[in-house]
């Protein structure tokens, strides 16, 4: 049975967490830029962190708290506006000084606090204003402020991304929430944009990691917007325990089918809200020699700017996946390819069937598109989000900074 | 002493070579569609072609009869408007048939035609509208038809492109000239968008073949619009002899040279005509472990859209270039990386500039922007040619077949 998901529900919904989203500044439009998740008690933790050689301070932070507390944290703190990355000493400091006031004013250790930013890259991140904040942050800290948190975390997304589910496990009740963000440089590599994960479940860090390891494969790295991955991609989870229900081998699966339902609800909203974006793109593909090729054409043809604008402007350029494929280094046999957009099948045994795009054509107007592309190699498959390309995406990102 | 280039020099510079574009109807729009070189005398002949697996028929056909004539062709027939690609059975009878009523008007052997086509993938090649304006483009042959046949290959091209350069060997003079087309669907791999390339030396066709891979290598396998590699891409190469003068070991590298000069201007104007592209960008990556991570790492920014964006905007957000750098899967030292936007250093040794970033905004107004990221990982460089990515991209390529 597929987990349910709860309407309105994000980080506060499992029990014993509070949050809240505050307007420090860092945004000179004055939104709000400041988000601190504290769990009422300490809990564990794991993150999985962007590859990207050119790690931001908050995430080599974050790292080393995860390290030196052996998994336990009791609060994040997230800032947007301000990426603090390739911001030398100085940014290593500010995101030092963000964990260890929160850790003074939560009188916790200062490993137990993790630490996240985002926005743009190379500027000095303003950490007075968030120090002086911090004291009213924490005062406003409460168990119904989870969707000002989503939002303090946003930069171009268009609006917030929330989630939660319940699951039954064993006798008890469990809760998973989550929020995150995300909607340009996205193609997260082991890791994803912002994502913050809590459960009132008690589950071991050995699990923890496992289980958000497994999740994150088939959600936040199986998305991409437009094939970048950030200095600042990381996902941070928290499991306190509070609802007295301890995660073990035996329930892991349905702990594992609950955290999967959260974290793919908040990648689809990462791609739907995807920076220009009109249309949310399925990319299915099948028949190839192994998942891992399945998975490197899947995201060939996802960050295609031929096949996304085609997409935008709803025309049924098959050939455009049929090229794709056929450089994504991938073993590929023409003669048994084949090309499907929605359920209208436009190439098929290594012979055109053009004479479908109009239907094809019909299909691409609504907002939730499928392609499906068979390699004609083998029988693995894989599954990749997309967004669209648009004229938004260009006029978004050619004045980022100004 | 670099190559001085023929001012309006093209594929007939060359002695012995004859050109003609013509209008068959294969474009809606009227225009140019149909070019035709020849070469008076057999020529020594060599091709770089796609290494897309989905190749298209015209491709298939001048591999066959590169191998066949063992290196000999007396002509190249190409159109536009048509890829000719995933065309089945159909497509490669249409590209047989290119050649052989080639072959038979100009009374040589079929496998010393070769066939190119370029346009949109997956649509039926009306190879009778060919056939039947065959015998009225042989007629029209002519030393002065180098431009109409350059223009008859241009698809979403918003110039032609051709070159040409006069080389001093061996105390007699050679001509080098050339055409290619290409604005989308543009990272070549091994080869090129479709290129022709002839000259006047005799060339034994070992050594035509290994300075063609050679020349195109710094050339148009240095470019990338899109990232995109098409299904029909195709550099040929046609050495006539006429000259009297013949290329040998000891005179190799001035032709080389020349030759390179002749490539290099065409890719260049590849991307300078890059599909809405207004601005020619070159990214020097230095510092890296190895030529080929040079070459990875500047692909990769070559290929950013958050780059070419920022870029196509003005905006000096080199926090981009780091981030890709960081993400392109060679070594990198983000201690020891910088960031020269023309000569404005804006990361140096793991510290920002930030301050200098509206002198770099400054000189971003220019439409020829040179960008140089170390790697602080080594000591090979790569230099890698793009344009910017406007939002006139997103709309030829959301409507190219409507």
């Amino acid at each position: 049975m597929a987990p349910i998901m709860i309407s309105g529900g994000g980080v506060t919904t499992p029990r014993g967490f509070r949050a809240t989203g505050r307007s420090v500044g860092i945004k000179a439009s004055g939104r709000l830029d400041l988000a601190l998740l504290v769990s009422d008690a300490p809990a564990t933790a794991a993150g999985v962190f962007t590859t990207n050689r050119a790690q931001a301070a908050p995430v080599i932070v974050s790292r080393e708290h995860l390290a030196t507390s052996g998994g336990v944290a009791r609060a994040v703190i997230a800032n947007s506006g301000c990426a603090n990355a390739c911001t030398g000493d100085e940014g290593m400091r500010a995101a030092h000084a963000m964990a260890t006031d929160t850790a003074a004013l939560l009188s916790c250790p200062v490993a137990e606090v993790l630490v996240a930013s985002t926005g743009v890259i190379g500027v000095t991140l303003p950490i007075e204003k968030i120090r002086a904040a911090l004291p009213a942050a924490v005062a406003s800290l409460a168990t119904d402020q989870g969707p000002a948190a989503a939002q303090a975390i946003m930069t171009t997304d268009p609006f917030p991304k929330e989630a939660a589910t319940e699951v039954e496990i064993g006798g008890g009740t469990i809760r998973i929430g989550g929020m995150a963000k995300g909607s340009g440089m996205i193609e997260p590599m082991m890791a994803t944009m912002l994502g913050f994960i809590t459960t009132d479940a008690a589950v071991p860090v050995s699990l923890l990691t496992r289980a958000l390891r497994e999740a994150v494969d088939d959600s936040f790295n199986a998305i991409t917007v437009d094939g970048e991955c950030s200095t600042n991609d990381a996902v941070m989870m928290l499991a306190n325990g509070a609802s007295g229900v301890t995660v073990d081998d035996k329930t892991y699966a349905p702990f594992l089918a609950g955290l999967r339902a959260v974290c793919l609800d908040l990648a689809l909203g990462i791609v739907r809200g995807g920076e220009g974006a009109t249309k949310l793109v399925t990319v299915h593909v099948t028949g190839a020699a192994s998942s891992a090729e399945a998975r490197r054409a899947a995201k060939a043809i996802a960050n295609s700017p031929l096949v996304k604008t085609a997409i935008h402007g709803g025309d049924p350029n098959w050939g455009r996946l049929i090229a794709v494929a056929g450089r994504a280094d991938v073993a590929f046999e023409l003669s048994r390819a084949e090309v499907t957009i929605g359920t209208t099948v436009l190439f098929k045994d290594g012979q055109p069937h053009d004479e479908a795009a109009p239907e094809a054509a019909a299909y691409l107007k609504g907002t939730d598109i499928v392609v499906t592309v068979g390699l004609g190699a083998g029988d693995a498959r894989s599954t990749v989000w997309t967004c669209d390309l648009s004229a938004e995406y260009v006029r978004i990102n050619a004045d980022y900074r100004s």
